[in-house]
């Protein structure tokens, strides 16, 4: 019947969804069309729903999961960043639980005169967002216009902002609807949605923190291999330099997990303190960032430019520039309650989902993309994986404003840690996990 | 982020979704919840339709289709035919070109004192429907109330009108979403949704008439066999008594495709005339009805019936009742073209889905439900595969009122016949090929 309807339009949508139901490839015709009239409205949200669930059940190959890439950015504006005297690099991590690290990467990579546009979103869920992190500090404001980027990027060097909502609005879209029908958890979707927003950005380069584990969206490491390696293809083959690291996100990142919580903490590893995993992986990403931008240095001297203080007078700088006052106290929460070891020995487990599903219900996170958060709301740990622990002692303090948000946040603990006897053998691992290039 | 939203529902959409993404069965709850739901546009179109897909690419099992069937009839309401002084035997067929059988079906078997209720739909495509066919007879009424529908079936036996929007409300909505996101040809998803009606319609025995090829649903013989099977559990596990005859569909049935042309050839039937596909066909419906209404005759006592007149004075009854003239002329069109054998013969090949969407093209169909259609479109056929032709003699003759159609239906008709050398073999089949039960 299809056959005879209208014919101002190159394809039928129903045709493009059997194609796909069927195993075929799409071709990169129908594939333009079906992004285009789907952003345009002509492809009903039902009809992109159903070509959605034959993607996510028969997959996309290399060539078609490019060009649906590139037909997500042909639906909007690109950045263009080659007037800039310097070379760019983006980072860009799949979202874990206390994933601060972008505050001390972006300041430490654009230390080396190398300009760091990051591109930030809100979080949603129990994975906490970059900008919401930021809003803690008093005065900062994520939205810039894509001067005053470029003005930031062209004499600081480093700038965190909200994504514009002009690039890849198809991605947009898509992704709302990928949410309510079930097909998220789609590699060439997945890839196709963070590709397409990175590319339009502009960038040359880019570096991926693929999380792996309870708390990553990727809960095993096959999985994870699989999306780096289509990301770091999409990137390549969009002619951006791409590497991507699998990173353990079985246990939070750090000791902090929650906005101001986290800024502090970050700060703290600039000034030469704060934990060994934050420093790890900081370092592992700039090393990676600044070998794709074309300015290679080696870890001890990226380190150096950490816990020396050279990223910490950047990131001051940064701060500054976006209106934030970088030597403001932080926000606290009004409420704390303390978590205790019930008993001697070593904590062998704690899990990076449940610690973060608790620090969201503290308050440090949101349900609905209008929720507001609490900045001093989120958990502070005083012991990971491989630590003695003496029963008695502090393991976790929660911290929130609404003290009736406390029971559900306990619940979300149960089961998450447990503790070993004293002579236990528990293996660290460290933070990086294998690299895809 | 689904757990934590308002927890009013039994279920959350996408929860349902992706067990059935994932390959589960779905339980019983879960089915109930998400018809209802969708019913009551709580599960959105974009959320159904993933769901739709995920059924087509994985399946349902005889419990969950069973299940899927119970849920859509309690959409909506029930009709009972128990009060009736006859038993009721109803008959569906899945569609096909030139199939008329209903018209002289019904009044067949009504003449054997069981009661025929003939729920009937429009055409739309190249398949016909009966209402289009019976309203080319002046004065006939396809809509009924429940009442007269009751009253007509007590009194004449037989009725044949339109299906009230009251029953299985969630097969129309769904089919609908269907149509336009390609999960049209699911096996689970096609059974349930005749026999949802079917079920509702509250008959005690059903016939179905499951054709196979070019010109129906199913174009091959697995796959409607394994359409039959589900069809005759379902109707079995829900306590109507079920039969299903799968029939050949690669050439039209009998010499007419069209509305009036097939009320013409129909009654050519009853008068003791007409093609021998369409007497073979209907008897064999004929006997399963009677077999599964528990009044069992032999074939060559109900083909007496047929051809003998007992079924015409039951067809003017019927149409009488519906304010029909029996005997009034039934409209012709206004012109006619011709199509010649181009070289003397045996027509080995004559193609049911070409005639179809010639016949449709030619004003006999509707290409959206608001359409009308011509009574006198359509096309007679002068030989059927196998029949010996010579050069020059009319292959068919195409009806339209209006001219300008003419090209598109030729169009349609290329390729659609050929002519082997005259002293071919050509197998003629027979018109039923399998029997389920």
């Amino acid at each position: 019947m299809h056959q005879d309807g209208p014919a101002a339009e190159a394809f039928d949508a129903v045709d493009v969804i059997r194609a796909k139901r069927d195993g075929s490839l799409l071709d990169g015709a129908q594939i333009d069309w079906v992004v285009d009239a789907y952003t345009r409205g002509v492809v009903a949200e039902e009809q992109m729903a159903a070509l959605a669930m034959a993607i996510y059940l028969n997959g996309m190959d290399r060539t078609e999961t490019g060009r649906w890439t590139q037909a997500m950015i042909a639906s909007g504006e690109r950045l263009d960043f080659s007037g800039l005297s310097r070379p760019t690099v983006d980072k860009h991590s799949t979202g874990g639980v206390g994933d601060k690290i972008t505050l001390p990467l972006a300041p430490l990579v654009a230390s080396y005169g190398v300009a760091v546009p990051q591109l930030s979103g809100r979080g949603l869920g129990h994975t906490g967002g970059t900008l919401d992190k930021l809003e803690s500090i008093p005065g900062w404001r994520a939205a810039l216009t894509n001067t005053q980027m470029m003005d930031a990027l062209e004499h600081v060097g480093a700038v965190i902002c909200q994504a514009g909502s002009g690039l890849a609005p198809a991605d947009r879209l898509l992704y709302a609807l990928r949410d309510v029908t079930g097909t998220v958890e789609s590699i060439p979707l997945i890839a196709s949605s963070i590709m397409s927003k990175k590319i339009a950005e502009g960038t040359g380069a880019l570096v991926l923190d693929v999380k792996v584990g309870s708390g990553a969206f990727m809960k095993d490491v096959d999985d994870a291999r699989e999306l780096a390696r289509t990301m770091v293809d999409l990137g390549t083959d969009a002619g951006v330099r791409t590497v991507a690291l699998l990173t353990d996100m079985s246990t939070p990142l750090g000791l902090t997990v929650g906005n101001a919580l986290e800024v502090r903490e970050s700060v703290e590893v600039m000034q030469g303190g704060g934990p060994q995993d934050v420093v790890e992986l900081t370092v592992a990403l700039a090393v990676e960032m600044l070998a794709v931008a074309g300015r290679p240095h080696d870890a001890d001297g990226v380190r150096h430019a950490l816990v020396g203080g050279r990223a910490l007078d950047k990131w001051r700088e940064m701060i500054a520039e976006q209106g934030g006052d970088p030597r403001a106290p932080l926000p606290v929460a009004r409420e704390r309650e303390h978590v205790v070891a019930d008993r001697d020995g070593v904590l062998s487990h704690l899990d990076a989902l449940a610690v973060g599903v608790a620090s969201w219900r503290l308050g440090a996170g949101r349900a609905r993309k209008e929720d507001t958060v609490q900045a001093g709301a989120g958990i502070e740990l005083f012991a990971k994986p491989g630590d003695a622990v003496r029963r008695g002692q502090h393991l976790m303090t929660l911290h929130t404003d609404t003290l009736d948000r406390v029971p559900r946040a306990v619940q979300a603990l149960e089961g998450a840690w447990s503790i070993a006897a004293p002579d236990s053998e528990v293996t660290r691992t460290g933070v990086v996990l294998e690299r895809v290039a």
